[in-house]
């Protein structure tokens, strides 16, 4: 029996964690309120302590240095940290983490970058990622709130080595102890699915912005601009630096969009050209089935289907990875090696 | 002196016109109403007599057919019916409109393709061009709301053989009469601005929502979708069928957007690809002009400077259309050989 197939675990297991958190900004301060109103011990540190009192008054127990939460040893630390400071938090946890205790994981919206950071620090089997689909416009405790978590959806992601008590671990956390959907991935998937519906966009977004800028009509088109120009190019008009900073991370799988986003373009604009009116029907025709998934959720007509996955012990990673690729979302265990999911809708 | 050389009209002109409105659905029962509220006289038609009871209350003389608009003689008979009805109505028009009396304008968002209706109807010597940036998502005459209009802007697009006495009819029923602001375009400019601005995105929206349909991960990226994908793909869920019409309308402009923007996309691919820092750098900030106006418009800080612009009978389409690329607004007459602008801010 290898190492990291997957060990039964009794469904009637009692959830019963200490979880520790890193950094009470807005996505690390909700998910601690969030996880002490439903019932879950939570520990926390953030490097600076001004949050502390109402932090404390809210029930969970703040702790003046890292090595007092390590020392804890709660089930899962998750770091909420901001992504620059990771490298500095993660050597500063190698000797105080005991990793028979604790397992470590994260909220980070890029999971390649920040695993290779965990491995050179050298916690590499501790760790398992974790992407909550949660966030708004503002940041720090002030704005932390228990309801930014509700009907979230998060990514778990994966290696072929995860153990998977680890990872079980960190489903029944957020199932269980949030109260949340989840979709198993490997990092390559998620990072590869975030490109396609942010990173790149964001340069589609700025090309466009681009494209009027370099219009000597400039200002007679901005004129005429309306909701669908506004729409478009609202993402472009967030600081430019940041977003440079995110495709630069995840600049393999950007190029690879872009480039298969300009031949698309360059195929409409040789059908207009050569008046080719079937490719102009495929071209519309492509991505009805998005249509009609959004068109469901919009008007309400989602099935909330559940059932239940069952996944080979000796490859759990797969199989639920087939799951997520399926439109299903984890809401709970259902035996063995068997979880419970929702099907509320698929393109 | 040439005949479309601008004849110079007193400031102190009284305005004084009746308008005769052809079609009472949402833009032009909005018009008919916000027009008749500030002191005009209003002659309606429509292919229905549905609305006639309302409007006649609200002050609108409603007639039964369009012989016996034409035969009122307004000053201006605006166009506000659906572009498919156009050719009909023309054809109909032409025998009992007298181009002595009658100026001949519409509020169609595609300049080129109507001027060449109206000319293929023998009444091109009437015609003045419009295209009022108002609109919300309802139509019909219920819908209709004076308020539609309120701080709007017009494009009124001319040729170079453009009588300037119906030009000035024109612009007086939308600053003095409408109470709007004007951009003076030609045909091509105004189409291809509108390429720039909608078209185009259309397109491009159209083309991200294909990639996702495409995508084995289709299901895992639409779970990880935020704002900026729904903003960038809002645009796409609208019916493909009239997406690809207002394509096909403005096609040669669209084909060459498309050509730009694959070009800049790929540029950006080969920059990722080669870690060339200078040219994202360069790609990152070229659209900063549009940032920095959106940011002032957004912040209120928006320069309300107004002026009074001269331009030259001899070539008034021209000097107007300089005005409109500098980001001027046409708020009225300041003379006989000047109007007053306002600039808002500009790229």
């Amino acid at each position: 029996m290898r190492d990291d197939v997957a060990k039964p675990i009794p469904v009637t297991d009692t959830y019963d964690m200490t979880v520790g958190i890193v950094g009470l900004g807005l996505i690390g301060g909700s998910l601690a309120r969030r996880l002490v109103r439903r019932g879950t011990s939570v520990i926390a540190w953030n490097h600076r302590d001004h949050p502390y009192s109402q932090a404390e008054a809210d029930g969970i127990r703040c702790v003046p240095t890292l090595t007092e939460l390590a020392e804890a040893k709660p089930s899962v630390i998750v770091l909420c940290n901001p992504l620059k400071a990771m490298p500095a938090i993660l050597t500063e946890l190698k000797p105080i983490l005991d990793p028979a205790a604790t397992t470590l994981t994260d909220v980070g919206s890029v999971k390649g970058m920040v695993r290779d950071q965990v491995e050179a620090a050298g916690l590499g089997e501790c760790y398992v990622g974790a992407h909550p689909m949660a966030g708004n416009e503002l940041s720090g405790w002030q704005a932390a709130d228990p309801a930014l978590y509700d009907d979230a959806l998060w990514a778990i992601t994966v290696r072929d080595d995860t153990d998977y008590a680890r990872f079980h671990t960190v489903l029944r956390l957020i199932v269980d102890g949030v109260g949340n959907r989840v979709i198993v991935l490997n990092d390559i998937v998620h990072d590869q699915a975030a490109a396609l519906i942010s990173h790149m966009p964001h340069v589609v977004a700025t090309a466009l912005i681009n494209q009027l800028t370099d219009d000597p009509n400039r200002n007679i088109a901005a004129a005429l601009a309306a909701g669908s120009w506004r729409d478009m190019t609202r993402v472009a008009l967030t600081d430019p630096d940041r977003t440079r900073a995110m495709v630069d991370e995840d600049a393999v799988n950007v190029e690879s969009l872009l480039r298969s986003m300009a031949a698309r373009l360059t195929a409409v604009a040789d059908a207009l050209h050569n008046g080719d009116g079937d490719e102009m029907a495929r071209f519309f025709a492509d991505g009805q089935p998005f249509r009609d998934y959004k068109m469901a959720q919009r008007a309400g007509i989602v099935r909330y289907e559940e059932r239940d996955v069952t996944f080979d012990p000796s490859r759990w990673q797969a199989d639920l990875l087939a799951s997520a690729r399926r439109g299903e979302h984890i809401i709970g265990f259902a035996g063995d090696h068997a979880v419970r999911v929702q099907v509320r809708s698929a393109v």
